[in-house]
């Protein structure tokens, strides 16, 4: 079992790496609750939920199931769980638990800021994307018209993380977690970047992958130590999220999963990067890598000037400018303002570079 | 014009209160913001929306009117408030205004604290009670089922408190407001306390009231500063809200004004005071002050037992057990548990008190 302490601006907490660890859950709880509400979805529900609850000591335990995916974030189940916490009897000093993806974090997290003013909650992300969103206090919930755009800071009290609970993943939701792991690696340095690079996600060892998972918070948790409010720093972990978000926004949360467009949007990022800096960048390697291991890099059927429009109105405009992360080289992110025409003609030349990669494989981008 | 600085835990900021500050808006902010919403009530709207929007220097502003009265603190307000922000396009460094009353404050404060995960606002009180609400940045709407349970502490970037408005509200108004500033003076010594009981609220002279709001605003500003996330003496604000709160949830959110209802809890806990410590406070003097200035001291038609109830889920319980602010004497609070059995059983006895009370006024307390 591996042990993150993370320093948020309130407290410190850990973030606990393990193999069965939900079978203890109450041993790694930072403090005794007088009561919990456990939230978690209805696909993990049968997987986990006994299994925590069964590991819980105190008798005073509620559970709220909500449904799978995406449309979970919404305002409507945002305050089906206040109701829920009211009528349990939660107060000030009682626990949240989140046991689930980055969904169930990111909403029942921005229920425990907001039930009372904040009371504590403690992730159990079973996803290989939320070992990102399960670290550094970013909760949320969707606006139909842009995502994650309500929501708070509100750092956990502890990240308990059953690697078991990863088993039972889908395929696509495996890929949809590594896209993350990607943008860590591209953060980071080579020997990760290297390391994400060697996996066929089809023959993952439990090994590796908790060796990598562990990699990526360390990423994430020096990023959000040293910029917990995203004033600086903390803006580059949006690699590949402009496009990405976007594209989110746009096909209506949850047709496709988050990591999917989010690993268009690196691409888009890095062949952006390659245009205004002038760098060679691994575009091609990772195209591939990610289609070999099944990535849909379609563009999906939305035209540019729509895409283009929702990226406006995303949290990361600064006075009406889109603010797009760029690389100069592994490990070297960058904030880059680009102007409107410049935007829209990218998104237009790219469209058309996958649409070509698409039909020859990728080999027309060698030059 | 008065200046009082207030640390908070992110910044420290200033609450100004003067004569027709609203037509200098732009000279108080504390930095220039590309664009603002501000938010109004439809009646504040009526008589200060125009002088505000003059006011300002910039050219990107849009206002929101939500209706005005408790109803307002919603989650459907507070969602289309969002969408407003959305819409207009306000992004992370733009600023909300709150023009208005306590609840203008306390739903765009909310709005404020999540919109795009926390943006800046700036409290412009139109009310007395809002000398209250405005300081200290606790921010929140209200569930069907409790009041203030969603929310956070999200502290102004600057308070603007232009008191020639003051002069437009109802004699209900001015009462409700009253009632926090009569908290602020049993929570801080007699001084204060013998100001407050030396008005006649239907003649109150612009500058005695300047005076007074002044020193609820400097007792308000040195609790927050001490304990801004109320982990401790904040708590001790909480004075009358313990029944004044049930009732406020009970009686469905605006039928009565806050103030009014924190009046009969301001009785109610000191009248539990004298019970519980044996103390002598003034519950006469201040019944016959409330009454002679127009306080509907009557019980509202509710049973003991569904108040009792109401109470129990407050964010004031810990553990299970009601909480309460009592004073030892003017200027000494004190939190104290109450078991089940005895707050039931004050309930009953005071609601017995007040109706007698009001039916032989006041006199039979005196023994
Ligand atoms: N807060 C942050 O800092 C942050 C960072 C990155 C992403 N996010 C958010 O995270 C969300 C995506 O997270 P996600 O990909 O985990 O989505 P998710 O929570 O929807 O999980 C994906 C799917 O896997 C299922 N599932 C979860 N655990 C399982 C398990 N162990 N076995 C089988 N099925 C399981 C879920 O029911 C769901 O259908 C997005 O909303 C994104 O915005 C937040
Ligand atoms: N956040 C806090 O710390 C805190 C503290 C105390 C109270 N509160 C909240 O404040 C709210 C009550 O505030 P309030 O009493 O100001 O209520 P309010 O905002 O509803 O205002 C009362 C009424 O006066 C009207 N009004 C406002 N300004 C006016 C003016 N200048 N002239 C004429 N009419 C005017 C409003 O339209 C409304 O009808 C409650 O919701 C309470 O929970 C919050
Ligand atoms: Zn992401
Ligand atoms: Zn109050």
């Amino acid at each position: 079992m591996n042990v993150t302490h993370v320093r948020a601006a309130t407290h410190t907490y850990n973030v606990y790496v393990g193999e069965n660890l939900r079978h203890w859950t109450a041993d790694y709880l930072p403090k005794t609750y007088p009561s919990i509400l456990i939230v978690t979805d209805e696909k993990v529900a049968r997987y986990y939920l006994e299994d925590v609850k069964r590991s819980l000591s105190q008798k005073h335990v509620a559970v709220h199931t909500i449904q799978s995916g995406e449309s979970a974030k919404s305002i409507d189940v945002f305050y089906e769980l206040q109701t829920k916490a009211i009528e349990f009897g939660l107060e000030r000093n009682s626990l949240i638990i989140a046991l689930g993806g980055g969904v169930v974090g990111d909403v029942a997290g921005f229920v425990a800021a907001t039930f009372m003013r904040g009371i504590d909650y403690v992730q159990m992300p079973t996803t290989i994307l939320a070992h990102d969103s399960s670290v550094g206090g970013k909760v949320a919930i969707n606006h139909e018209q842009g995502k994650n755009m309500i929501g708070s800071f509100h750092a956990p009290a502890a990240v308990i993380y059953d690697v078991t609970t990863l088993a039972t993943l889908t395929e696509q939701e495996i890929r949809s977690g590594y896209a993350e792991l990607l943008k860590e690696a591209l953060l980071s340095d080579s020997a990760m970047y290297e390391a994400v690079m060697a996996n066929d996600l089809s023959a993952l060892t439990s090994e590796k992958l908790s060796h990598q998972l562990i990699s990526g918070i360390d990423v994430k948790a020096a990023i959000v130590e040293a910029d917990e409010y995203e004033t600086d720093q903390r803006k580059f972990l949006n690699l590949g999220h402009t496009l990405g978000h976007a594209l989110e926004t746009i096909l209506g949360y949850g047709s496709w999963t988050h990591g999917e467009l989010v690993a268009i949007g690196l691409l888009f990022a890095i062949w952006v990067s390659e245009k205004i800096y002038g760098v060679k960048l691994p575009y091609n390697a990772i195209y591939r890598w990610l289609k070999s291991n099944g990535y849909p890099l379609k563009w999906p059927s939305i035209n540019s000037e729509t895409i283009f429009t929702k990226m406006k109105s995303d949290k990361k405009t600064v006075s009406g400018t889109i603010q797009m992360v760029l690389l100069q080289k592994i490990g070297h992110p960058v904030m880059c303002e680009i102007d409107d025409r410049h935007m829209l003609s990218y998104l237009r030349t790219f469209q058309n570079e996958l649409l070509s990669s698409n039909e020859q494989g990728g080999k027309q981008h060698e030059k």
